[in-house]
């Protein structure tokens, strides 16, 4: 029987829940070095248990004297004082002055009994076995007394602080080379899932490799725990059920991801039954992405079950176990930052579910633009390649293109000054080396002509590359009059193939349905041969690898690559690709930029010797 | 000789000069595995190997179809397919399905042969071996295509990236179990001073232990790299000199610190001469702190010579070390967060020096405050107390009281609800700690009554704290009117020994001048004997610590104290310790849970049970 989520809470309900079941705490004390305490966090009050500094000492250098003794002193009527003798830092002393004397002292060295101000070496002069002072000095000058940087008995850093640099400081100045520190939690990490292996692994047919428990590790190492990795189990109650019991026995909470939906194959939601109490407390949260998650409590230990898909279980881990580990580890939460944005485009929500859309930030001349990922919550790259997260509360269902929006910055974002869209291109590849060299931050989305021309028209792309037949022209002008041509290539293409070459029943792999090659390269085949079977891929290394592989397929290559792997080929069509770019952009800073490294000779140079084409 | 500084640059200057005889370049690459990857620096540009997803898959639990098959599919009209098969996640399978035909499909499962869309479970019902669909789906709804998140050739992450979570995910769904990262450079630190001893060992007359080593050892590793501790060393040429020479063995950069202003015990600019080139290229930096700052390049390796006390060193690594050493690690400059205060006092800097003034943040009715630390470049607990930094530009010789600043704020700040101020008593620890475990955030800065008065006048601190004869008055009136006591104590004081008892010649500890207590207690004692020594100290841990080593040593103490450590006494006075506020104060939230916690009855049982005082 398929189960279908009921009881969808909020994100707010679910750490309710969560925190009425288990008390997030402290777990042990101990005790580390203070070279490695850096970032720990202290486990105890401290309190000084010296004076500091713990007797008082010159900060200047110069001669300890009786204030007194410089009353009135002037240039005009200066003042001195016999120096009887010499202390240096670290020198412990009997000396003691008496009227008009001093002592030639360092910095960091101990006042002498009786001395009540040191005189700064450069407003003296030096006479034989006196010295001459020409300003008074006040009492306390020139020193630091006991105690005044911290007094013995001083509450000085508080259980529970992070251990910064300054604080490192201060503990080594107390005199502590150890300190003690809460324990991290220990935190058992696994995927669940038949399709998953492990990266390193060779990929096999209908597999993919784990993600999550990568990064849920990382993530968990940032919440201040210990992940450890229990590996991927197979998508079976007993499998998952024994991961949960290894986890309950060697940690003090579990992250598990995948098999949380309401799938046919999904079982984790049974898992906990008699494990302990009270076993599952939340299975299913009103958000987008990060419906099928489930929190159990087993005897006060905590269990996420996060969503298979990447996107969605980093969002969930934010949004609850994050708050929670770091509750029981002691680290601070990370501060949110927002910024403001237009929306690119308009976009539909989901009623009665919170959303958490990832974009990525664009400078435009409307001001800073975000932009949806819409690849989907599998898509891991998609979120590693957002600036932030824009959330859609649950009531609303509609923002407005250019509507004025917030979004939560994270830590790594990278403002994009180019969005490159339109047909994947070799040419492409170096062109864009050229420009990241030059630290302009370069954002590809090469999704086919037709994607490239929607973002082009909507304004969110800046570089559009087509690759067409020589023949055609390409449909620019359709979008707007301003975009403008900067530069073509001639690319000749080739049918390229490891084996015999064409033949009736042949594979052919071709760029995806809207790319600019497509229409015309299958027009072509159409002419060769009768039958024949069709592969889209997105770029020329899918298609290379694929030839490598299987000698019945056909790849439509440029034939700079053919050659460069050394496929057999036969002419297809010489094609040509442009660059456009907006002539409002060509008038901007990166826009020059762009333009100069285009038409440069090391581009040039870059592109006939990786390449070995020309330009037209 | 003594050398005087003479040609102070700029910190502009100084990082300027560096970079012109230091190339900041990253050392070796390494492998490390993913799951220790996190926060490391990618040391090459990742592209995409293979296709992500690496085939069409299910994104969605329900029935794989070809879309022309469901279409005009309505609740009146539906659409019947027959469901030839199931594919599990993970399954490779050679079904294929022809029209009219389905496969029942799990998320993440690979999409059969010739099948473009998956319709949700949710979206249909069985009927024997035929699913009934009610809905039309379009070609790629309910799955995720064949590298549809990268494409096989994508440029993924850049060299010199940071690696965070969502990247390590990336990374391991792209089959990397490993990652070539930037190696961490390896900093040589060394302490240099006579009057250093090591954190952990037994403190001796004249010796300090060193701050500076472990300070910056943290400040390191948050750079990016990997410290190297050589210990402290004598300030003498021939073992700074060793110390360098070892480190330029063992490490790609040195930070030593002391031994480098212009006095007599200060040796370290002659340290680099004939070590190599170019040697010493900074002596002197126009910063306050941090004047004694000396750079040198040896062969392509920076030393820095940083200022022996432990603010202005940490501050001048701020500064110079750090942007230097984070060019070599690749890890990115920290963002600086500014915020806005008013400055509590009236503030004279030095024309010519560009100032770096540690300040305490509090709230107050008139906004943020400002309040500067002014426990002098030695005071590293200063340093650590504060919550961000007041940057004073070199022409810039006033600001005003009020004044509006700006702050560059820690990441560990946190602004203070309370400050209380005036004299250091036991039953203060009581109260603050009950504040404390309130979450209330409480600074404690017991300088004496005369300090405490002047805080209160100029509405910097919130509770003031006098111990005073029982027999007088507190001079609180004299300040404001509006300021209230809520709360008084008495504590008896004793004359408190180990030894044998008052004499003529005995030392009597008292607390320092300017408390409250202070001239009453002088007063008793010259009626006592008429030969005394006196020493001060902030608190009474301090008189504790020297009363407990030796016999002809007399405390000011209360009863309690020194009935709890065993001590001999005789009486000495009563004494009255009274809580003040501000009437102001006590009308906000904080000012009310004060009171209350101060009237409470747990307050009074912890007290009366740690102090076995009574309240009046």
């Amino acid at each position: 029987m398929r189960v279908v989520f009921k009881k969808l809470v909020t994100v707010e309900e679910a750490l309710k829940a969560l925190n009425k079941h288990v008390k997030p705490h402290h777990l042990g004390i101990e005790e580390v070095k203070i070279t490695e305490a850096h970032g720990r966090v202290l486990g105890e009050d401290v309190i000084a248990r010296i004076n500091l500094p713990p007797f008082s000492r010159a900060i200047v250098d110069g001669y300890a004297v009786r204030a007194v003794d410089t009353s009135f002193a002037s240039e005009v009527n200066p003042v001195r004082l016999k120096v009887i003798g010499r202390l240096h830092a670290g020198e412990d002393s009997s000396l003691e002055i008496k009227e008009k004397e001093c002592i030639e002292i360092d910095t960091g060295a101990l006042i002498p009994k009786d001395a009540d101000a040191v005189v700064r070496v450069e407003d003296t002069s030096i006479d034989g076995d006196y010295v001459i002072i020409d300003n008074s000095v006040g009492k306390g000058s020139g020193l630091a007394s006991l105690g005044s940087d911290v007094y013995h008995g001083q509450f000085v850093i508080s259980k529970g602080e992070e251990l910064t640099a300054e604080k490192i400081g201060v503990l080594a100045g107390l005199g502590y080379d150890k300190v003690k520190v809460f324990s991290k939690p220990k935190v058992a990490i696994f995927s669940t899932g038949n399709e998953l292996i492990e990266p390193g692994l060779e990929l096999k047919a209908s597999k993919i490799y784990d993600v999550n428990q990568y990064s849920i590790g990382a993530l968990v190492q940032k919440s201040g725990c210990t992940p450890i990795y229990l590996g991927i189990k197979k998508d079976n109650l007993e499998e998952i059920r024994e991961a949960v019991i290894e986890g309950l026995k060697l940690a003090d909470a579990i992250i598990m991801s995948g098999s949380t939906s309401a799938g046919v194959s999904d079982l984790a939601y049974k898992v906990f039954d008699g494990l302990g109490s009270p076993g599952l407390i939340v299975h299913g949260i009103a958000a987008k992405p990060g419906k099928p998650t489930i929190i159990a409590a087993i005897n006060d230990k905590p269990v996420f079950g996060l969503p298979g898909f990447p996107v969605s279980a980093l969002i969930i881990y934010g949004l609850i176990v994050d708050p929670f580990l770091r509750a029981m580890s002691g680290k601070k939460l990370e501060e949110k930052k927002k910024i403001g944005a237009i929306l690119a485009i308009r976009y539909l929500s989901e009623r009665g579910r919170r959303e958490y859309l990832p974009v990525f930030l664009k400078n435009s001349k409307k001001g800073l633009m975000a932009i949806p990922i819409l690849g989907g919550s599998g898509a891991i790259a998609s979120l590693s390649s957002a600036d932030g997260i824009l959330e859609i509360p649950e009531n609303l269902e509609l923002i407005e293109k250019d509507e004025r929006i917030d979004i939560e910055l994270f830590s790594d974002a990278k403002i994009s000054d180019i969005v490159a869209v339109g047909d994947f291109s070799p040419i492409s590849q170096v062109i864009l080396s050229e420009l990241r060299k030059k630290a302009i931050k370069v954002r590809e989305e090469f999704r086919g002509l037709e994607h490239g021309l929607a973002w082009m028209r909507d304004e969110i792309a800046d570089l559009l590359v087509s690759c067409t037949p020589k023949s055609e022209k390409a449909p620019i002008s359709k979008i707007s009059p301003k975009i403008k041509k900067i530069r073509s290539y001639t690319m000749d293409m080739v049918w390229a193939f490891y084996g015999d070459g064409i033949s009736s029943g042949s594979t052919f792999i071709l760029p995806k349905i809207g790319s600019g090659l497509r229409n015309y390269a299958e027009d072509k085949i159409k002419s060769m041969v009768k039958d024949f079977d069709l592969i889209e891929t997105w770029s020329y290394d899918s298609a290379i690898d694929l030839i490598s592989k299987r000698r019945n397929m056909i790849a439509l290559l440029p034939l700079c690559i053919a050659v460069k792997h050394e496929f057999n080929f036969i002419d297809a069509f010489p094609a040509k690709v442009s660059y456009f770019i907006h002539e409002d952009f060509l008038a901007t800073e990166i826009g020059k930029k762009l333009k100069k490294i285009m038409k440069s000779r090391e581009t040039a140079q870059a592109l006939s010797s990786m390449l070995g084409i020309s330009m037209k």
